[in-house]
């Protein structure tokens, strides 16, 4: 382990942060050394356009990034939740390597925690980034980024169940300090989960505007990771099939269906704090401002679908698909009227409504995906559906309740998987710190 | 066989004829009665809108799509090739069925244009679309769509040699047709392929700047193919890696270089006469204003390329990666000078440049492509290279020439495809006439 890693964060402001974090390790002094030529994020970009050959300052585009476009990733709870839905997914999740300990544990989060820092203002992963160092070395940064903007990234990290405690033992010394809550989802009826597509110490999930930003923060995470922890298994999606606030339309899922009406919107800081943030009363005082993450892989049997009657749509939904009303009547934001005849005893709507769980609410934020298509010509396709809960029994009871839901004819669960989500980081620390107190 | 099908496509303009052609095989007379109801593209919104439950006008969000942002389907040549190169691509190898015939062809392939020239428009694939029809039978429109504008669609179709004649012999009365240069690639030094993701039939390639949009139009294109044609594989791509107009900005592959500085662009007519467009003194004659496309799937080794120092990087291309401008100087749009040293025996750029291939060009409109991960934790991504010339010459001789390319090492071609590119569809036609004529 390089023991820049130790001391790292221990500026400020987060500019000052992204500067005077420690570089990954493996990336090496230079790292430093570009730092100390050039002071702040401005200077930064051209310290390293005068490195160049043609004398471009190449990082000038970057860092000159629309501001609106780069969510802070420094704050009280991280980025990437309540934040609204960006356009794009890349999901990671990630197995720690044989042999590595506790403070390869520390050190890879406080990696990722400066070269997220970096990359979420639209910056590369170190100063002397993808062409401003020594080039008789590989590059700190892999580069298809260069000259791209923030483009809305945000990076949120998760740590599984495993990473507290495996088969290996407590690889960590914080099996003590496990949320009891976080462990592996039960099976749920239908479930058809693939341990390739499912579970992970670690969990990494990037969205952004633009895909290839996405890609380029999980791959240069993966590659900061060497050594210590091991792509397991990762994801792309699109076209968010959530809204986290009150001025996005609802878009649609795979099967044609708004999907998001009713979900915890930013704004409503009452519901995130009853629904989505762990609490400081909670248990383990660690997770306080932090919060639970569940990713579900649902494949959905689009072929088979699109040959159900739209009347039949329509009920196995509970709204209509044109507008997305509840079939009892208004418009798309009318609450759905359970007490009728209207809305099916097993449509999704009412077994997934609130009204129908004891209040139960969970904040999602998925996408659609497709893989390509299979031997038979069918879209491998579905739901890559991600939900953020202060508690994970959230979304296990609701779970439960669509065991009877009608659209579970047409959906399959292929992947699964449980984070916790710690709080967001303070300038001058990394994301999990107060795990390791 | 629908028999609304044969008589397809008689108006003049596009408008009209996207409203006169007959309704996809399959999606029934309701089309038809959805048109006599409407009439033009602005009424059919509204008819669309009328027949909703809660009664919103829900076609308008995408026949008020930006005009700027809807290429014209019909013309002289098929969109998608000059097109302004766009922001995601679904690209889709298709089958036909078993005991199929030319009039099941000739069928599917009015049904497609009839459905691309309306989707390319922002509508959906007939009047009554995803919610606008009978409520007891399937929707024609698989609905993910609605609400979004056309994102610049295009939708190009392609004819595979195995089309004119496969081991079941001449199943369509093609065989005499079939263009001479039309045939299965050579197998190249290094080539990987893997039959899964090879060949094909058909192709169409979907490019727009949703990729909910592109895939909706593969997804349903794909419905409309039901009992005709079945995808036999497909891909997805992002980051366009190629420019085809010079107000684009040149973007870089997962290498971290720019690609497709020298790419032919859509102003340059000259160029796109003598090596992209087939010309009526060409064999065959049905060919001329089409072009040939070569799809080949490249898987990178990133994680290897990764640990190449910079200066080897820059070597094995022969341009700068930051700048892109070639070794032997200049900027990016330089003209690279082979004489000298300062350009490798091997670089790509050199063995890939015209003035070391007797001129030959081809017009690249290549995406990046993320598919996840291998068990090895390393990201099972790379480049998806389109290119359209003239004549499969261009391309076979380009990629002999690049057999001691020093990028070889870092790159596998696992996919390969050939297609015929028909010239575009006049108004009242449909993509292929030419071949049945």
């Amino acid at each position: 382990m390089d023991e820049l890693s130790k001391d790292a964060v221990t500026a400020d402001s987060p500019e000052e942060s992204a500067a005077a974090a420690s570089p990954p390790t493996g990336l090496s002094r230079r790292g430093l050394l570009g730092l100390a030529l050039g002071g702040g994020v401005a200077s930064l970009a051209v310290g390293v356009g005068a490195g160049l050959t043609g004398g471009v300052a190449l990082g000038r585009a970057r860092a000159e990034a629309d501001a609106e476009n780069a969510y802070e990733f420094f704050g009280a709870h991280q980025a990437g939740i309540t934040t609204p839905v960006q356009e794009h997914l890349h999901f990671a999740a990630f197995d720690m390597m044989p042999r590595t300990d506790r403070d390869d544990l520390i050190t890879l989060l406080q990696d990722w925690t400066y070269a997220a820092s970096r990359m979420t203002q639209g910056l590369e992963v170190s100063a002397t980034g993808a062409v401003g160092g020594d080039a008789e070395v590989p590059p700190d940064d892999t580069g298809e980024a260069l000259g791209l903007p923030a483009s809305g990234l945000t990076i949120t990290f998760g740590l599984g169940p495993s990473l507290f405690q495996n088969e290996d033992g407590d690889r960590y010394g914080i099996a003590s300090r496990r949320p009891e809550s976080l462990e592996r989802l039960p099976a749920f009826l239908g479930d058809d989960l693939d341990p390739q597509t499912s579970h992970g110490d670690l969990c990494i999930q990037a969205c952004a505007d633009d895909p290839q930003v996405a890609v380029h923060a999980i791959r240069n995470l993966s590659r900061i990771a060497f050594g210590r922890a091991r792509l397991r298994w990762s994801q792309l999606g699109f076209g968010k099939t959530s809204r986290t606030t009150s001025d996005q339309a609802t878009p649609r899922n795979l099967f044609g269906f708004k999907d998001g009406t009713a979900n915890i919107l930013a704004d409503d800081t009452a519901a995130l704090d009853e629904s989505v943030w762990v609490a400081a009363s909670d248990e383990p005082s660690w997770m306080a401002g932090g919060s639970y993450l569940v990713a579900r892989k649902i494949a959905m049997l689009i072929e088979t679908w699109d040959r159900v009657r739209l009347s039949e749509q329509d009920t196995i939904i509970g709204r209509d698909k044109g507008v997305g009303a509840p079939l009892s009547g208004g418009d798309e934001f009318a609450a759905p009227d359970f007490g009728g005849s209207a809305i099916d005893a097993n449509a999704h709507v009412r077994l997934a409504h609130p009204s129908q769980n004891d209040g139960i609410r969970i904040l999602r934020r998925g996408f659609n995906y497709v893989n390509g298509n299979n031997d038979l010509g069918r879209l491998d396709a579905g739901l890559f559906f991600l939900s953020y809960q202060r508690d994970p029994q959230q979304f296990i009871a609701l779970q439960r309740r669509l065991s009877t839901d009608r659209m579970n004819e047409y959906i399959r669960h292929v992947g699964s998987g449980i984070w916790a989500i710690p709080a967001g980081a303070k300038p001058g620390s990394y994301v999990g710190a107060g795990l390791f107190d």
